[in-house]
């Protein structure tokens, strides 16, 4: 449901080959191992929360025939998803632009059980086509939770709670829902007498909070001056509780209005009483970029961050699109933003204690039988087999050390008493030792096996 | 590198909907929660096992540029794939049909550091066309691994080791890597002389170990009877060190062969010393279907699964089309052949002890503390806020957690004497409650919210 500026923008500017033209398309993504280590593992903590509340992971599709799923995409989306001519059948196929509707058509289709409330989570990627200029990615990770199936307030309050909840265990610190319920304003603009065109028009400048032109588009369809101010105030009416009073004022006592504000006043107070006031805030401009929201909808926003970090909302008819009538409530989180909202690319995730462990070819047996015992206590291990002579066996392994940067070097098969004995040269040891290559002596201790791994799975314990 | 029938596939025919042609395209998985449980948990323990290794993830974009990966591609793969006209810049987008190639395009443009040896492994989808009849997926689920920037015959054996460990760490009871080396075959084709064209199509047919039609090319590129007899002897020449003689008597003395022979026969005893010869199987024909591979293959086969379920080996020269030359071998897995082959479908993945914990409008404050407390003990908890009067609480709660199929319900806010106690209805007691719904009397227990924590940790415990 949101789209991210790619992570690590490449173009050939940025690589040391004479191209004219960018090597890799633009807006996607490649993910370096020590990022890669981060999103895996955000991906793989915010699907653990969400299975703690009890929702389930599913895995889709990545295209979807253009006219099954056309009933649950507006028109923008579909002009910007990528279309392939199936060869097999001639029909289109769509790169899926969002999962939120992939969800609405399998569940439709009865593919998912029957029993409801349904609690179902995902992590995928969706493709879209943006503007280059606005520096957004095309192809998006997105994690996210659909509650399917349940319409009182307390379903819209737990999928928000959800999302507040995995936000903060994964350690995002300060953050707003801003929440709203499209109801109010889609309300006030059909109470303006906007033609459909025109309030289609409103509501896309509504959700980006484009006051000029939503003003614009107001004084185009003739609205009263009076009504259009009443729109534009409802659009940057946004705060606690009062909010709620103020829209009052504005509803005048219209039934949908009232009935959009009651549902809000209630969710709002849900999520006061359990805690989660400080997150929250009413927005009674909030109006998410999709058609098939129709309720509670909400962002979420984090500093430093001048996009959402992703939303949803209450879509109690997009399911029926497809043939089965099911109100529901979700969300989805873009995973690139959430990363870089929690700064964890300046960040170095521990990989725990790494062993380098060498020995030379005619005792390989040892060596990987060595190597297998440090893995299975949970310590990294890179093996190494040389073909070189007992003597420098050292000096090769303290050189294979130093070029893989990694702190903890051992070597099987030298100066060793007893075969369950290696040799270890140790991090601190390492500078020392590389001025003295080339030089008989070096610093090196001998220890068992089993005394190796007990120190080092005391120190994988300290890093977890 | 692998590519996999559908693990459901999904036509019009199974769904309750009159339509006439499939809902979802043929060949692309729909993994509902019971088995995603499964491919998600295999996904990242075989990501775990490449990590202690010392291979790191790296994720790739889905898109590259056709002009920039073709020369990663053969001809076949390159008709297999999907393409798209790139609406920003014209140029031609490839959805992967294949990963190591853009591993090769990203190493060779500088992208991934400089220190070699390079442990890489990731986790993706690449698409293909595929003829249907063939039952094969488009869309294939991979994992892999390449070590790039090593040529000696230890870094074949420890992919191929890695590979064996990774099998046996998930849990596949028999299997066997075949493995061969493509200069075998190759040398006994260029020896009797086919036509460019012709050694193409009988490297096709020897990769599908397709002997009637290898004879047939053979004979059609007028081979002598002697020679054509060998490279068919050849191409069914499998077993254990036997094998390497026997070739040793094919190899006629010709140099490119026996430095073939004596490559495989290293990385042979290599495994045989470290305690892998049960997993392996040489086989001279061993033939992968990619044209970049240039020494040391393989394929991992089991029982019951008519395809293999990966493989690998060395391309020394594919980096360099990409303007760097270094040697490298890898392999990836079919997650979805993998998946099947552990008959993991077969089995419930149990979730760990889950808990339905219900209460009234009024006492949301506590039912969300509740839900909290055992959420962060790890126990799966489904909240459910529900608006009725505090007497048919538990008639509800009951209804819901039938409804849910949930072991456990919890009930807040009635005949509590104290806020820290809860009422517990467990599974041996749902039956005797389904029957007396409706009845004043249910079987109930209070408990305080510490000890029912209690218990439910032991239960998870003994899950784990």
């Amino acid at each position: 449901m949101a789209s991210a500026p790619p992570m690590r923008r490449t173009s050939s500017g940025q690589f040391p080959l004479l191209r004219e033209h960018a090597l890799v398309p633009v807006g996607m993504a490649t993910i370096l191992p020590a990022a890669a280590r981060h999103v895996r593992h955000l991906e793989a903590e915010l699907l653990t929360h969400f299975h703690r509340f009890g929702y389930d992971e599913i895995i889709l599709p990545t295209f979807e025939y253009l006219d099954v799923l056309m009933p649950g995409l507006e028109p923008t989306l579909l002009e910007n998803s990528y279309k392939i001519v199936d060869r097999t059948t001639g029909r289109i196929l769509l790169l899926r632009p969002d999962v939120t509707a992939q969800i609405a058509r399998t569940v439709a289709m009865g593919m998912v059980g029957t029993r409801f409330p349904l609690r179902l989570s995902y992590r995928a990627t969706v493709f879209r086509y943006e503007p280059e200029h606005a520096g957004r990615d095309r192809e998006i990770f997105q994690v996210g939770a659909e509650l399917i199936g349940a319409d009182d307030p307390s379903a819209d309050s737990e999928i928000i709670m959800l999302l507040i909840e995995c936000l903060r265990q994964v350690g995002l610190r300060s953050f707003k829902i801003s929440l709203g319920h499209v109801g109010f304003f889609k309300g006030l603009l059909i109470r303006a007498g906007l033609s459909s065109e025109g309030q289609k028009r409103a509501e896309q400048a509504a959700a980006r909070k484009d006051v000029p032109r939503l003003g614009e588009i107001l004084s185009h369809e003739r609205v009263t001056k009076r009504s259009a101010h009443r729109i534009l105030e409802a659009l940057e009416l946004c705060g606690q509780a009062e909010v709620l009073s103020k829209g009052r004022i504005l509803a005048k006592g219209e039934r949908p209005l009232l009935q959009a504000l009651d549902r809000l006043a209630n969710v709002y107070r849900l999520l006061c009483e359990t805690g989660f006031q400080e997150a929250v805030l009413l927005d009674l401009g909030e109006f998410r970029g999709f058609d098939y929201y129709d309720g509670i909808v909400f962002d979420v926003f984090t500093d430093g961050i001048g996009v959402e970090l992703g939303g949803g909302g209450r879509y109690d008819h997009l399911i029926g699109r497809f043939g089965r009538n099911l109100p529901s409530t979700g969300f989805a989180l873009n995973v690139d933003r959430l990363f870089r909202a929690l700064n964890l690319s300046d960040r170095t995730k521990s990989v725990g204690p790494e062993v380098l462990a060498v020995g030379p070819l005619g005792l390989s047996t040892r060596l990987v039988s060595v190597a297998q015992q440090l893995r299975q206590a949970g310590i990294r291990t890179v093996q190494r087999i040389v073909d070189s002579s007992r003597q420098d066996l050292i000096g090769v392994a303290v050189k294979a050390g130093l070029e893989a940067e990694i702190d903890t070097i051992i070597v099987v098969g030298t100066d060793s008493p007893t075969p369950e004995q290696v040799v270890v040269i140790h991090k601190g040891d390492r500078k020392r030792v590389a001025r003295s290559i080339g030089h008989a002596h070096v610093h090196k201790r001998t220890v068992s096996i089993a005394d190796l791994i007990a120190s080092l799975r005391a120190d994988l314990e300290g890093t977890i």
